[in-house]
């Protein structure tokens, strides 16, 4: 007997009817300004039928008629538009350093960007009462602006299940924590879901969703902070792997003979073109940001050890890139984090080691344009995911 | 603005109908022999329609009743299994010194399984002519017990675009080959679609449909032909990459200073885990049965050296599936061809590099019972899931 999860489901109407209003969602999010003519044009929807689920959605206060017309020969066309402004996607992101807090509007224009320190060294039960009180704000902000939360997601540089539990978050020191059980203590149940997901996945979704390579089909996102993690999205999709720990690039070995790494072995590519690799020491989280920017610095100005240092880690991350391109053939891999700044001297390297590498001939590799709080928006991202899949607030709902 | 090609699609009461008829006929596939309230119980459809569904399965000659019925209390119950005797599903492995071809049924039992030698010297031209021949004879036959023949899909060891082009397959000989062209004008365009694929991917398939772990939703096929490919299924679905080219795994390097690879660089998985370095010479394809059926018959009699080879190629293959296992947190890898008869020595090694090496800890990881025709089984795997996603003969159609 073979079973399979993954066949089609079955489908009744109210599946059709709920198919449909996230279809026309999308559309209005891609397209608007635009009008019931040019939705039913371009999805082959009906116009009755479309008039019927604007309706809907302007019910719901998802999208709202503006005063522009189109200019056409005939009647006026009313044009359409997100609303959204009685709504908002929030996301954290828990790093060794800073807890970062986004939240958004359904169209994903950002409302607030809120980021405080945090030590990375905390305890479990210490380091979420920091979070949980940056997070209250932001849903106390929320409610004053009269905004209803949809969803809240927060990114943790760790191996998350797929029940949210982090496993485990070794530079973080954490290990078996719920923090979204935590999280939903601390603000009293709040109404909302709760979802806890890997950094590298946050990310990579907020570069789909907001991104210079927004809507591609095959993304990578390499995080550059203490470790290294990618975000993996196949066929327009977050690819999470069995028990949710995919994208661990950051222990695969380059080189047997290579450096030692805090993992016990040689020539992880977090070794070899990790941040303590660029540094040439075991970065303190509280001092990276600067030590960084002195690199930035010295490169600029044309340093040698500088230059050579950066040529070789970009070369060591060639080959981890070259990995993916050659397993998983994405169309981009986009590098996030404090590879950032310094893309400008790596990204030569890379493409050097990918040009001799990748078997069916190259790989497109950018620098993030997200800036540090990727993961963040990430989490926003996320929520609004969760409503273009159905999962859509007020009125009839249908849970992906 | 955000595009996006993966989004809900717009569905109308015709694909719902067409939807709910490929959920019948996997109900029946996984379950036969079963009842029509048996259908209506598992999926959530209401009695009614059902019948009717059932019933255009019934003309379709997909399903048939069978003379059994159910013991129940009340009116006993006329059992449905899958009928698709009218129906034949092919498939073709061309590899260096073979080409097969096997043909099943609909519910996947093999019809024949064809085998004839092949030499991968040849050119496109003369070898397509051995393959076009083999092909003609198995649609022969087919027509012969009159079978219609849903589909035709062919494995290949290289690089396919998403067209189904032979971009290059090295062990062949092979560049920029439309071999899918090629054989619809051998067989004077037969009305059946014809597919070309991946060796790799279609094995995997195979795997999802027929193997010990069929069903499983992350699963990886790696096989152990002259060459070293991935089939990577994630979330259910073969992934595929941007232009088709994912799985390249045979020349990701394991140690900078291994041994020269044929690809001018050292230490890729195919210099250390490939089937030379089993046999620890450049292997001739004609040859290769033979030397493996040594190698196997030297490890049972505990040859010191065919054993410590044996550990060697095992442990760089668990430095491979490590990194297979680190980005996709696969439930199961599956080694195929000629790691199949080897695995009794190379498994262990393997799995002790994997409790090194993988982060989320261990991975599933077995060898093939498929045999050594799994491509071609795959191949007919591919067509059946065309079927399955709605690509149904007869009557109404809905191509996914």
């Amino acid at each position: 007997m073979i079973t399979s999860t993954t066949g089609p489901q079955p489908a009744d109407f109210a599946d059709v009817r709920a198919t449909n209003l996230t279809v026309v969602l999308r559309f209005v999010r891609e397209h608007a300004p635009c009008s019931r003519a040019d939705i039913a044009a371009s999805t082959g929807l009906n116009k009755a039928t479309v008039s019927s689920l604007v309706a809907d959605l302007i019910d719901r206060r998802l999208v709202r008629e503006t005063g522009l017309t189109e200019n056409r020969v005939g009647r006026p066309a009313t044009m359409l538009v997100l609303d959204g402004s009685p709504y908002a996607a929030i996301g954290v992101e828990i790093s060794v350093d800073t807890v970062s807090a986004v939240a958004t509007d359904l169209a994903g224009e950002r409302l607030l960007t809120w980021r405080r320190s945090f030590s990375g060294g905390d305890s479990v039960n210490q380091g979420m009462a920091g979070v949980g009180a940056i997070v209250r704000r932001v849903v106390g902000r929320m409610a004053k602006e009269e905004r209803q939360v949809l969803g809240l997601a927060v990114a943790v540089p760790g191996l998350i299940d797929v029940q949210g539990t982090v496993r485990i978050a070794p530079n973080l020191g954490w290990r078996d924590a719920d923090i979204g059980g935590d999280l939903t203590k601390a603000l009293r149940d709040p109404g909302f879901p709760i979802q806890v997901d890997n950094d590298a996945n946050l990310a990579a979704l907020a570069e789909q969703r907001f991104g210079a390579h927004a809507g591609a089909s095959d993304l990578i996102y390499l995080t550059g902070e203490m470790g290294v993690g990618a975000g993996i999205i196949l066929d327009g999709r977050l690819r999470r792997g069995g028990r949710g720990h995919s994208g661990e690039i950051g222990h695969v070995q380059l080189d047997p003979d290579g450096p030692a790494c805090h993992c016990g072995r040689h020539g992880c590519l977090e070794a070899m073109a990790g941040i303590g690799a660029v540094l040439r020491k075991d970065p303190s989280p509280a001092e990276i940001q600067v030590e960084i920017e002195e690199v930035v610095r010295l490169a600029r100005s044309g340093d040698p050890e500088s230059l050579s240092t950066l040529d070789s880690v970009g070369r060591s991350l060639g080959k981890g890139v070259s990995i993916l391109a050659n397993l998983l053939d994405p169309e981009v891999v986009i590098l996030g984090g404090y590879y950032v700044p310094l893309a400008p001297w790596l990204l030569p390297a890379v493409h050097e080691e990918l040009g001799h590498r990748v078997v069916a001939g190259g790989c497109h590799v950018v620098a993030s344009t997200l800036g540090h709080d990727a993961a963040a928006l990430g989490g926003a991202a996320r929520v609004l995911d969760s409503v273009d899949s159905g999962r859509l607030p007020g009125g009839l709902s249908r849970i992906p």
